[in-house]
């Protein structure tokens, strides 16, 4: 295979994959490979044109199975067991030296004794005689293996990283494309291929269908297969990634995204790094609006250690995970359960984005339930305009309840034909973007006829939830009509999807491209560079706000002194107050160390604090190097707010903003973003705090500029862009924000820059 | 039945329950019944020992249906069809002048005609001839009847709630039990009694079992039967409460509970009122110790008025009626999926009270995912000790993890009795509290008879969660072992359970009866009895303190002055800095009336404050009553608390402990509880606030003194219960807490008391 090269979609130079590493959970042992790296350039970079084709691993036409066995339950023997059973219609062989024959198969003793080429080797066979056995695969041609053994990074060792090592640099030498190792096996339905073990398969038979399971654990794989399955829900593969040694997850995604078979791409994640083109992937699968769900473990600190302790990947911030993936266009499901009910209703495609939800209902109790359960997912259900309410009335009973929920009453057993002109009326109502219907199981069998043929004329998605089990499910999900038997599971994913659609909707342009001002970038470019050549590894604090400065964030009037006649100089020209800070490169955190003095109001105080801060800081550190004091207008009071920009080793600069104050730090009120960010992405951003009603006028306050507050965070979002491979970390902190200051209304008082 | 006595558990004595009213929706239409007004007294009233015995109601021997049909699928066919396919055993006939015999059974033209008295009538007619029936019922002997018909109160008309009114005043007038109306029925399953029209239970047949089901509408009463019989569990009851107006919800609980074959009751509801028991049948199912679970609707304001308009039952507060669950020692579910999970775990009695988990699992995703759910739930997974890893090790596979999560992984099928062995030592551990085994089906059957070996000797509870379908799930069963397939819904559900034993133990004694000081409210009547002789509705903020200081609550020295002269000497005795408020029963925004100045700090200042405040409230309200200016010693800054104590209708004084400051009324930091309240009880509150660590030395800040502001709740407390006749609430509004001041460390700056 050599070493591909894979191109930027910012600026469209070609660059070998080569340059981009991985390392799988070996600290230390990055590797080439055709991985697509984000960070690298400043736009995203396109998939590869030169990707690997998978279709020895994920179609093969023929496989051998090295280790087979004669009993249809050991590992060596399920794959060539379920050949059979699901009748896989290729050349399949078992390399064993004890057999001439296995499960009905020839079987040979070695590799090279195959008498053909097989696509796809599946290795049954201990850690330790892998290694071997893929060199073999390679002198014989084979272009793709499956291996299950354990004993590798996951174990921590030495020696299984080692081993780890030495298989990924055969794979890079030779292309051969590698499933596992550590993996539990690759299943193909259309194409009978089962190069698994997995005895769920044989328990419960994968339904031909739409959904494509990628899981990064086994037992996770199984559990989503049987979730699925216990839903009746059609797969098309099942795929267990194992330690991703070559072909990653994103890899997997990629692949089964492009057959036109896959509905829904039905994900489970431990943990990613940077380099497996996962955002790339998303963003090519929203472009296709090919539905993603995927269930992250790692919630709680506790359980992302449990799953770094299984697999050795780290679990990432959950919270950026989360606002990645609603920028993405991903479904996120809080459990293998909820993934398998969001898969099932992502295969219908019927659907307006809109979180306005019409509830039609023959049970009172369930009109206030669904009610509840929509209000508290975040959804709306609106009272029907007057206009609705009239056209609905005509074909409903008299003593139904009509503004929203309406609760028809179980007497639409008297009136098929009004019940399906009166859905067909808020089928087709603009004020609705869903509409949910909830009945005992009796009456949906009785009114199905009406459902299927009131759906016909309608884009929208029109539910059903009942209690009890219809007969005719199938007749409904044929006519694009999702049942759920489970309520609170059904009235969650409902929920789930609508907000999906919207938020794919309001990002389908994100990441946008980043225009640079090269003027601009040279100018902080230069004070990094002078910072670096300094020996130093952050900005102080004026060359920080400099930089920011330069990105179009108000700052302070300020200046450096060298000494108390040119800081009082500084202030009178600033105005009183002034605050003064000591500038030090060797100093953190000024305040302990007595560098600053806050609310100076005259000459004197002024050149008494400068002294007073020379003499505290040189009592404190007197090795630190001095650069001076900072002489800086003082701000008055306002709203706080944090504004910082660190690296995430998945999706690069994420901007983190905070309210400021104590008891906002206390209940955490913070809104994250993946940059890049635009002005009105960043206003909506200050409307998700929660102390956002502080800004906006509460109790009679003066509001503040959003405009300018927006725009500041746009451009620190440019900065974060513009200097991602120069800078690690910003904080600015805090910004006093001024409602109803007559312009501008607002400053960045501090700021802390590190440098990469 | 007359008018039955019940007795006070606090003071004994007898009372009329005649003096109880009730009106299910009907404004303004109070009757007779034997309830339970826990208003009434200082504690709370035991369930009368004169209560009616509901068995004419709920386990017939014999029943007539009045409207009987001779298609079973009729309303009035129902009934006699049910009774031919459950087998009862009992007399069974029908009315209905148009047969002589119906689906078998004789049939008469009218009740007279009928040539015995049934237990039971079930009135299968229109909601115009019930009142009529139900006389003639009466008139023949019968004690009870099911009215299934809608029609009443639950319309809004006048027309409605004069039937149902009627209906009322008949059976208080006869002691007639009667069910509904507008409900579907009730179902005893041992009796075989189905006085219901639910097609459901000839759908899905209940199964015999412990679970008793009320529920508040119809159509949840079906879905829960429905959820607990995908589940598979088993029920005694089924009944649905219909509009209550003589059987309420209470009622039926305590029917069901003192029937021994209840496991678990399992209940949905709309709306309580105060005056129906539910309080204090609560405490007499915890007392003993049977597991009780509710859904209740109405989490949503949204929610709450859907479920209003259903059945013109008003939902409450429900985050008074989470907390009150809490204290009452009851299970909440969200779902009428998770109603019905935790019915079934609450049936196996097998558990020990604590939040620690150990989890046992084969799948290294499953570690990671269930250590997620139980910590974000907030349990914890402890690290075993080192001692208790050592015990384990022996028992489990080489390559085992063994911290907790135990991930044993799939090689656990070589080693069957290791797995028994090393569970068995989980399980005797006293460090955990509950064991959760996680693994795929086909493991699972093969260690069936070593999880039952283990867990036999524990009182612990063992929990196995699965993928895919158990074969034996019915030997774990009967071993006490639940099963769980939706593993999200399991983990919530074991979640819940260990919460609630916990919750359980520590108010098991709630409510303690509370001593009363009557020279203290003898005090407290009079200063309240003054303010209402002068026609006023509240007190004024001197008196609303003098009140408060009763009850142990620290109040900045004060005094009110006639004159600037006064004001002046007692400004002079408190020492500055000082605060003048105008007193005025007219004035409720002292401020906006220009009636306030804070921080008067010489004698200066308040001469001239004292006459601003009377020239500013002259020109603003220049009709208002002055009754002087109240001169009040200012209290340093602290942090802030709200506290309130307000009237619950169902739970009655409940005490509500807000963190002050407008972030923290933003994000809402609120914590809740029923009185009375320990010292102890009020300190846990305040450990609940979010923004609890201000008062915790957060960041190095002094402490606060807890036992002082515990006292505090404490005493407004008792304050609420002992004058809970006469206040209807009461603010304080901000206690300043002092954290690091030297003694007291708090005072209660201002209030509002209004008189009931």
């Amino acid at each position: 295979m050599g070493c591909p090269r894979v191109s930027c979609c910012a600026c469209g130079a070609l660059r070998p994959a080569s340059a981009f590493s991985r390392h799988q959970g070996i600290p230390g042992a990055p590797r080439a490979r055709p991985g697509l790296d984000h960070q690298a350039c400043q736009g995203y970079v396109a998939v590869s044109k030169t990707a690997r084709n998978l279709d020895p691993l994920l179609a093969p036409k023929s496989f051998v199975v090295v280790g087979a066995s004669a009993q249809a339950t050991r590992i060596g023997g399920r794959p060539l067991h379920m050949a059979q059973a699901f009748g896989f219609q290729g050349k399949v062989c078992g390399v064993n030296p004890k057999y001439t024959e296995v499960q009905g198969f020839p079987c040979y003793p070695d590799l090279s004794a195959v008498p053909f080429t097989p696509d796809l080797a599946i290795i049954a066979l201990g850690a330790q005689d892998v290694l071997e056995t893929l060199k073999q695969c390679v002198a014989k041609g084979i272009r793709a293996a499956v291996v299950f053994a354990g004993g590798f990074a996951e174990t921590g060792t030495d020696e299984g990283c080692q081993l780890q090592r030495a298989i990924a640099a055969l794979c890079d030498a030779t292309g051969l494309l590698l499933a596992g190792p550590n993996g539990i096996g690759l299943v193909n339905v259309a194409n009978k291929s089962y190069a698994t073990f997995m005895s769920a398969m044989l328990e419960s038979p994968p339904i031909p269908g739409g959904v494509a399971v990628v899981a990064q654990s086994g037992g996770a794989c199984i559990a989503v297969h049987n979730s699925l399955h216990a839903r009746a829900v059609g797969e098309n593969y099942i795929l267990n990634t194992g330690n991703e040694i070559c072909v990653g997850f994103s890899d997997y995604v990629s692949y089964v995204a492009a057959d036109a078979s896959t509905k829904v791409v039905a994900g489970y994640i431990e943990g990613l790094d940077g380099s497996d083109g996962f955002v790339e992937q998303m963003i090519a699968l929203r472009k296709r609006a090919l539905p993603t769900v995927l269930y992250k473990v790692g919630e709680t600190s506790a359980g992302a250690d449990a799953a770094a302790s299984h697999t050795a990947r780290m679990a990432g911030s959950h919270s950026v995970f989360k606002t990645a993936l609603k920028q993405l266009g991903v479904m996120r499901a809080d459990d293998m359960e909820q993934l398998a009910e969001l898969a099932y209703l992502a295969q219908f495609s019927r659907r307006t984005a809109g979180t306005r939800v019409g509830i039609l209902t023959t049970s009172g109790a369930f009109a206030a339930i669904l009610t509840d359960k929509f209000v508290a997912a975040g959804l709306t259900v609106p009272r029907l305009s007057d206009d609705l309410q009239a056209a609905v009335r005509p074909h409903v009973p008299a003593i139904a309840t009509i503004v929203n929920p309406v609760d028809i009453t179980a007497n639409v057993v008297n009136s098929p034909d009004g019940f399906e002109d009166g859905l067909r009326v808020l089928l087709q109502a603009e004020e609705l973007d869903t509409v949910v219907f909830f009945s005992t199981a009796n009456l949906i069998d009785g009114l199905t006829p009406q459902l299927i043929r009131a759906v016909g004329g309608s884009g929208k998605l029109l539910c059903v939830l009942v209690t009890g089990r219809c007969k005719r499910v199938a007749d409904l999900e044929a006519a694009g009509i999702p049942v759920f038997n489970d309520t609170g599971r059904g009235a969650s994913a409902i929920a789930t999807i609508a907000h999906w659609n919207v938020q794919k909707e309001k990002w389908q342009h994100w990441p946008r491209p980043v225009e640079q001002n090269l003027v601009r970038r040279e100018a902080a470019l230069s004070l990094l560079g002078k910072a670096r050549a300094g020996g130093r590894r952050a900005l102080n604090e004026k060359e920080g706000k400099e930089v920011l400065a330069l990105y179009g964030v108000p700052v302070p009037k300020e200046g450096t002194a060298a000494h108390a006649q040119e800081a009082l100089r500084l202030a009178e020209s600033f105005g009183y107050p002034v605050v003064l800070k000591v500038l030090s490169p060797d100093i953190v955190h000024k305040s302990e160390a007595g560098g600053v003095r806050l609310g100076l109001n005259c000459a004197a105080e002024v050149a008494h604090a400068h002294d007073d801060i020379l003499g505290s800081v040189y009592r404190h550190c007197p090795e630190a190097r001095i650069e001076g004091v900072l002489v800086q207008q003082q701000a008055a009071g306002g709203v706080e707010l944090l504004v910082s920009c660190a690296q995430d080793p998945i999706f690069g600069p994420v901007l983190t903003l905070a309210a400021g104050g104590v008891a906002a730090e206390l209940i955490s009120d913070v809104v994250q973003r993946v940059l890049p960010i635009s002005v009105r992405e960043a206003g909506e951003m200050l409307a998700e705090l929660k102390t956002y009603p502080l800004l906006a006028g509460f109790r009679g306050a003066p509001v503040a500029n959003f405009d300018a507050v927006a725009e500041t965070l746009a451009g620190i979002s440019q900065l974060g862009m513009e200097l991602r491979d120069d800078i690690s970390e910003i904080e600015v902190n805090p910004i006093i924000v001024h409602p109803g200051a007559a312009s501008g209304g607002l400053v960045a008082v501090d700021c802390v820059v590190k440098l990469r």
